[in-house]
């Protein structure tokens, strides 16, 4: 293939505009909360644009949306997803434009007469947001049928995932029917709103995402003496709080010395009153960088700080970073060079299905700029060209890994 | 008079024993709340106790317990009092010690046939824990009738004060009868436990108190952009905890520097997500000194970092500081020195039924030792010889008092 297919971006952006009409509240946010009522009406519209497009619609055992596009030859799938369902009250682009951009690839194949050699499947995924405990709940289906113990756990309302599953039709003792063999995927592509600043401030179109960072979190306990505010002497006094600052400003540095990112979102102080010296202070700490090592490097740096004052430090999770495989990055550099598009390596500092999909498959992905770096919110945006060049490489992009894989 | 009467220190003991049985709970903490059942017969116990000591006894509009011992001459009369309501699962000795050292002090003169100059009343304070709003009511009513506002303000319950008063049978419209003339009070000596670890740490019997501390109280408030955690770089962040932290320990440092004390005691970060970078943090700040010129200056240097930090600082509300009368603090030292018990003078970082008597007379304190500091708990405990010796001080501290003004 030696030119690309027209890819149409007014298209796409009709069909971004008119999906965030669907669960949209009074304040102009989107909801369309996974498996409930309006995410169902979204991936119902979704499908009818896949269909439109030229695809062959399916829906997995977990819910999943899988339009196909048969290739020319008996090769296994490349795949584009990403997701139609958002948080409470969230914005127009996060997810969809992943979805809609990949239908508008195989639209603009389609309309052109156009074949890869590859066949070609966009994935909109069931529920992708955090609204489901731990999130990704439709990629972590085609790699691993998780423990039903998972859908008891609470969803963003408190009820069991379990019943708001079943509400949508779901059977989940059939939820490993949805398990992809890894020999039917050749590669997985997925393009994002960034969420952050760093593509806007730098002026930069499309962020190559050389990976997803690991996220660890940690619960970390500073222990003092509570006593009374007014007649403990400064001298006599063991305060949580007062052993705790130090360790903030901590995080922060050992964070700027090992280019990750360091946060401590919440704090509990107690007893908590304002006449009495805190007695006990806990933190959650969570730090995310896509090198393993440097993580162990600034989680051990932490720990002996936290130790060393006394405090107890203990790792409550982790999510392991995933990496882009390097062939496909140099195909979507390549495709930024080829369109003479700005191009910018860079992280993900968020999860995304792509962490789950990287075990199944080669994986890569693109990002386009967040206005403020504001997601999960109605001030959600993306100007209509980003979105647009996002879109063409994507397409340009998916051409070249066909040829070359 | 020339030698001191004897005072019955195993009398004083079995006094506070006995009322230390008065609304004892299960884990042997104390209940007697103000104006509840138990404070009643707690009130009614020291009552009978007074009546036996020689007292004659009345009790006023605010419920007030005043147990009256005629002196030789027409005088406005010395008065002596603390309180016998206690926090929930409090001490026996917070409070019940000083009213029944006392009428110990009474019952010496007495047992011993001799009247001083003036006319000695022994005050056994209403509601001064701040189980009711504000605190130390009984002896406000003495100075100052309040708003009937204050009344409707949360009881340690929930339920306003007012409910609990009028369940006691104290008729608020006639609260007003309970104020004392200046020209019928000579001087207020008050004797009470430390609640502090400075005598047991310096091996001291008496604090000889200069006054009561100044307590101000202040909403700092600090913000930052609440972001995203994972997608928002360490260079890009405006996080309102690492702004708040240097705050934290510039409160101690400049505690230390004005040699008062400070606390944050109460911290609220919001939105209080693990993965959310802090966008506000709520601090309650309290600073308490006997200097109010000192208080004034630590404000000033903590209001002028705040505020350099991006932070407001706001005052809430500001108890002035009270000082002792440095002539009761003459004799009352004299008497410590006559007695050959060692003492130290020292402010004290409580509030105190004394605080509202410093605006209708003289006033001054003296504390006896608190084991490892600990109040307000089952755990409070002042060695019977040190309840002893705190006695033995007020009587001979009243006996000077008496002959020098």
């Amino acid at each position: 293939m030696n030119r690309l297919p027209f890819l149409d971006g007014e298209q796409l952006m009709d069909d971004l505009f008119a999906l965030g009409q669907i669960g949209r509240n009074e304040e102009g946010g989107i909801d369309r909360i996974a498996y409930g009522q309006t995410d169902l009406e979204g991936r119902e519209w979704a499908e009818q644009c896949m269909v439109k497009a030229g695809l062959t619609v399916r829906r997995d055992s977990a819910g999943n949306t899988i339009g196909r596009y048969e290739g020319t030859e008996n090769l296994p799938a490349i795949l584009i997803g990403s997701h139609t369902d958002t948080v409470p009250s969230g914005g127009i682009y996060d997810g969809a434009l992943g979805v809609l951009a990949g239908i508008a690839c195989i639209r603009a194949l389609h309309n052109s007469g156009q074949r890869l050699r590859h066949p070609v499947e966009i994935i909109n995924f069931m529920a992708e947001e955090a609204t489901m405990p731990g999130g990704t709940l439709g990629s972590l289906a085609l790699v691993k049928t998780p423990d039903a113990a998972l859908f008891e756990h609470p969803a963003w309302d408190g009820q069991p995932a379990r019943e708001h599953i079943s509400r949508a039709g779901i059977d989940l003792s059939r939820l490993h029917e949805a398990l992809r063999k890894p020999e039917s995927v050749a590669a997985f592509i997925e393009l994002h709103v960034e969420q952050g600043e760093t593509l806007e401030l730098s002026q930069t179109s499309i962020g190559v995402v050389q990976g997803i960072v690991g996220i660890r979190r940690y619960a970390v306990s500073f222990f003092g003496h509570a006593n009374h505010a007014g007649t403990t002497q400064m001298a006599r006094r063991q305060d949580a709080l007062v052993a705790a600052a130090p360790f903030i400003l901590h995080v922060r540095d050992v964070a700027v010395e090992h280019d990750i990112v360091g946060t401590i979102g919440k704090v509990d102080v107690l007893p908590g009153a304002s006449n009495v010296i805190p007695g006990r202070v806990d933190l959650s700490l969570e730090i995310r960088g896509l090198d393993e090592q440097v993580l162990d490097q600034a989680e051990s740096a932490l720990g002996l700080y936290a130790k060393s004052a006394g405090a107890t430090f203990e790792r409550i999770s982790a999510k392991n970073a995933v990496q882009s495989d390097p062939k496909l990055l140099t195909a979507l550099i390549e495709a930024c060079q080829e369109l003479e598009i700005s191009y910018m390596e860079m992280p993900s500092g968020a999860g995304h299905d792509a962490m789950n999909m990287e075990s199944l498959c080669p994986m890569a992905m693109l990002f386009v700029p967040s206005r403020d770096g504001i997601s999960h919110a109605p001030g959600e945006y993306t100007a209509p060209e980003e979105c647009i060049r996002g879109a063409q490489v994507l397409l340009a992009g998916l051409v070249r890994i066909d040829e070359m894989i």
